[in-house]
């Protein structure tokens, strides 16, 4: 019964490549822990470019996007 | 001073349902494990149900709301 | 199908304590929300008194037990 | 290669007041413990003040803006 | 860089099997949403079977080890 | 009233350092966002190297302590 949770940037995730995140995701657990997929639950989370930081800058700056 | 997250998937709860539920989650730390109320914090996130899955589907998937 | 996240110091919660929180947390979002207990997870974090901190200081200070 | 969420309510955060956070807190890392700036992420979640109860009531209560 | 995190109950997962889920679950996200391996951080946290609740009820119980 | 976790590894920070970072992440919060540092939380917590990854690998790895 593993949750698992799964923070990105908020850049154009499809709904059908999250089907396929969760899924893959779903069966990792199982193939590698044995663990039953029936009570694993996997959720994404999607964060704005200007909320995310690494090395003490935004995402937003990173890509290079602010006051472009 | 416990610190709770409720994660849901978002489906239609008002603020009635939730303020209950951060009322009654409060009340329960208070009851059960003698937490003081005052600095309880309860937070409650919402999140798409193409975002959340269980066995290995999308609860947009489960409840058969793709394509149609 | 919520996942619900408690996190509190620890400091002597029993087993008994944890039994009756998870059931009655589970019970609360089937009574407000109408959630599905059957799919309801509910995990109990407990950390240590040194790295919790609540108004600039830690837990360990607030109790008065740093030297003592 | 820590990992930072800061969880606040949503009231009007700027991305400049953020950028200060992310970029301090990242050096806070490095100042304290040592943390490589490079590999450190800080993650902001904005909150709305319907989902986060303190002292058992949201914080919409708390500021007085129910039914105004 | 995402950032995932999977929760698990403690339940005697060896570090080869987690060197395995880490480097795994970081190539699905390469495959899947195109992100970049070298920024991808996984956590995994392993939880008490006594804090961890399904059903209302603890994974301890679950497993019918109260008491025996 | 902000909720701050930050995640490191468990690789030798002291009580005192401890105490810095929350007293300073606190005073972060009320300097560049004006909140409340009465009601501010800060949680660390430490995990093992083996269940933290960067880049696919472990940072068990990643520091050479494999079989040595």
């Amino acid at each position: 019964m593993p949750y698992v949770n799964i923070r990105i940037t908020r850049e154009g995730a499809t709904p059908d490549q999250k089907r396929e995140l969760i899924e893959k995701t779903t069966r990792l657990l199982a193939d590698v822990l044995g663990k039953n997929p029936e009570t694993t639950v996997v959720v994404i989370d999607e964060v704005d470019t200007d909320n995310w930081g690494v090395a003490g800058k935004t995402v937003t700056e990173l890509r290079g996007r602010v006051g472009s």
